[in-house]
């Protein structure tokens, strides 16, 4: 069994460097890449997807993963041998399912569809997207069709991205929150509303960046084992355990953009710098789920980035950076960037709107796999949907339906992760309060070692070993609910719109 | 037939495609990969690397040219697919006489060697080096008994960097060029000496960087098709036919680092971007060789950036970027880009002593290989004929023996195509005004398209479709020869120093 497993590891390790490879092929497409190299960089790309699919298919690693069945039961289950076993034989079980050819062929068509995006969302011409918006949703539906057994289409492609996750799930989990988000907005709509024009002027680039540098290293970003680059949609990305690297952008004259990005982002990388040195190159490395990644990002962003303690202790040092900010108040300041404001964008959405920009891209992209809503119709729909939740309707198709990098690149399934990881976040927030009780007294002190080393140990470190429902069961007492997340929005709008 | 070579030609798709993978990876870890991520990027260059040569060598592989080649027998020889079948005959039987064992202990080696080279260069004490280079030694003389065939067992060395090159070929040429550049040294040596001072000063980087941007725009360096990125040892590197990227170094106190090392790395690259589309994704896409590759970054260099038309067309322009420059006359920075000064260091050698450093290299190599040189007596030789050929003796084996880093990762054979290129270029030069009388004019005018073109035409777009001495023959009507070379040293010098 021993002889068996190490060669299980090496399958896995091989594997892991392939995946990896992938990466820093996709990150530098999407920051470096000159638009020339598209073509062939979708064949690299559609080859490593190839090889790496023969390999992860490979009837040798079925046979080893057979074999090792009973050696993982005889083991404690929650060892990280068994969970190698155990989640190697999910991926494998899936990655069956699925012919080479459409792998390869998913490939190269969403690296096309990702350069014509970036060209429709500059000219705002969804016809431009279209035809590549098709294909890939084409390829979609064939995938889902390699695996019937599921309650609806959609569980095919969420189960990606929320390994053990059910639509209905989401979809009940939704329901409950709505009502309260909605609910909560109204209220707020009804009260004085709060002044940030001085979060909209021109603030210098490279001070921002520095500035944001300065966050984020007192965060513990490890510089030694990332960088931040310059992108069109920002994206965290790993390739390996050492090496976890944050992009984010600019605006001239708005002041949130990089700032809350770069915090946001260096959420996500903290997840994968802290994974545990015995998952490296195995199956086990990476996040839990795209939603439990997310309430990392968010927690870094909005329960620590946009809280008054953390700007009791930057607030001063902001400042000092920009003269122009020196006659706001904190109270003033920390008002502003908590602004609630129903806006097209939703990386830009404040936290009482966000999950609602996620309920339409759902309610979408559910219809456009059970072919209820046609691609051409798409922008109508979006607006609509958009006046129907929030109150306005984008200007032009780059501030609606082209907005979002996620369907280029074929990730549709993927946009209810964000809004769980709100829920998450919240969930995790009150139980680290718990076990930290002085943790708003050590942020008010620009310290955030406690945070993270609680981080570490309860989330961090178990990479995949646990599905996200687990993963919060475990640490929090209970699955996931919405509960925390609308208490501590009602508690901080109440606060700062006097509810 | 047409199924065989549609085959074929999958299989060397997907080579390539592997190929350009580490390329990214490769490129990435020189220019942005933060240092936690050595390890593993190491892994998974190890692992493209070793899924790269089982591809190569397979059976299948082998299996297929052997079937093919009654039909290539068949076909027009200078046709693409007679080509690609030849040259991938090539490549497949050099790679199949290889054990992997030898591989693997041939990288184990290097890598050491090249930690303690390092070492040994930082301390300028061989003695560290010593035992390491004696290994590399003794795998490189495996490595050449894989090879009996050959005539004389350099041969099996260079023809790794060029194909179909003899030993006693390149012999033949230095030992023809060689007595007349160190006569030319000898007649500068006693000529008034030039001043180069004004070129070490302080020169803004950011005006470095777009002046260097704005000659390579000029030449014709696409800039959807590339970019340029700064490392510490500047290369260019192939993605594609569609995006070959340069990278450069600037020196805060010395003009001619970024300037002529950008013109150079984009000598190198309009080659890559010039290859016929046709032979994208086929074995055939790359350079001809090392030496033909060295003789288009240098003609860019030299022939075209180190001459006086040049010059008359941007050095107004380089004083207004620089005003510092404003009281040197044209004619004095010519003279002081053109300085000639033995020097110990290869890499930083002008155009009359370089070859001069390649040919002291290849002696030692093809001694130390025969068995003739002892490596224990290799500081003092390499000393001696420092002093015999360029009239100076380095005062410590860190400018000396220590100074490169090739052998350190057994590049033996390698050196020879640096200064063939020098020759190359010189020879395509009288030929391209031959058939460009007006080139000087041109460049004066700063036009470089009709250049460019001709070089597109002769060179570039054949890729690795012919060995180097076959192309030189087939573009000039003679082999490798330096006569052209020494006949343009003579003239410009004779020039600058009044000989």
């Amino acid at each position: 069994m021993e002889e068996k497993l190490r060669q299980l590891k090496d399958k896995l390790a091989e594997l892991s460097d392939l995946f990896y490879t992938s990466a820093v092929l996709g990150w530098d497409q999407q920051v470096y890449m000159p638009p020339g190299g598209a073509e062939e960089r979708g064949n690299q790309l559609g080859t490593l997807a190839r090889i790496t699919q023969e390999k992860a298919t490979s009837p040798d690693l079925g046979k080893l993963l057979e074999d090792l069945t009973p050696f993982a039961e005889s083991l404690d289950p929650d060892s990280d041998e068994a969970r190698i076993i155990k989640v190697n034989k999910k991926d494998f079980n899936k990655a069956t399912r699925v012919p080479p050819e459409h792998v390869e062929k998913f490939a190269q068509v969403t690296t096309m569809a990702q350069q014509a995006w970036v060209e429709a969302r500059q000219k705002s011409n969804f016809s431009l997207f279209l035809p590549h918006l098709k294909e890939v949703l084409e390829l979609r539906k064939e995938y889902i069709s390699f695996f019937p057994e599921v309650d609806q289409p959609y569980d095919a492609l969420l189960d990606d991205f929320e390994p053990g996750m059910k639509t209905a799930e989401v979809k009940a989990i939704f329901s409950k929150s709505r009502p309260k988000q909605v609910e909560l907005i109204r209220a707020i709509a009804g009260r004085p509303q709060v002044d940030d024009s001085f979060l909209h002027q021109a603030f210098d680039e490279k001070k921002q960046w520095d500035f944001g540098t300065e966050v984020i290293t007192k965060f513990g970003y490890d510089w030694n084992r990332g960088r931040q680059d310059k992108t069109a949609h920002p994206f965290t990305t790993d390739f390996g355990i050492n090496d976890v690297r944050i992009t984010t952008r600019l605006a001239p004259d708005f002041l949130n953009t990089m700032l809350f990005g770069s915090m946001h982002e260096c959420g996500h990388a903290l997840y994968g710098l802290g994974t545990a040195v015995e998952l490296e190159r195995t199956c086990l490395a990476g996040g839990a789920s795209l939603a439990v990644h997310e309430s990392q990002s968010r927690m870094w962003e909005n329960l620590v980035g946009r809280s008054l303690p953390f700007w009791q202790y930057f607030y001063p040092r902001l400042q000092e950076v920009f003269p122009q900010l020196a006659s706001i108040p904190l109270e003033k300041f920390y008002k502003g960037i908590n602004i609630v404001q129903p806006s097209f964008i939703r990386v830009e959405a404040d936290e009482a709107t966000y999950n609602l920009h996620i309920m339409l891209r759902m309610e979408i992209e559910i219809a456009l796999v059970e072919g209820k809503l046609k691609v051409e119709d798409l922008p109508e729909f979006w607006n609509t949907k958009m006046q129907e939740y929030l109150g306005v309707t984008p200007p032009n198709d780059a501030k609606g339906v082209l907005q979002d990098v996620h369907w280029s690149g074929g990730m549709i399934g993927y946009f209810s992760t964000y809004a769980l990881g709100n829920l998450i976040s919240a969930q995790l927030w009150e139980k680290i309060n718990q076990d930290l009780p002085d943790l708003p007294e050590q942020i008010r002190a620009g310290k955030f070692e406690s945070l993270l080393d609680w981080l570490h140990e309860k989330i961090h470190r178990h990479g995949r070993k646990f599905e996200p429902q687990e993963l919060v069961q475990k640490v929090t007492g209970s699955k996931i609910d919405p509960a925390a997340y609308i208490h501590y929005l009602t508690n901080k709008y109440s606060d700062i719109y006097g509810l």
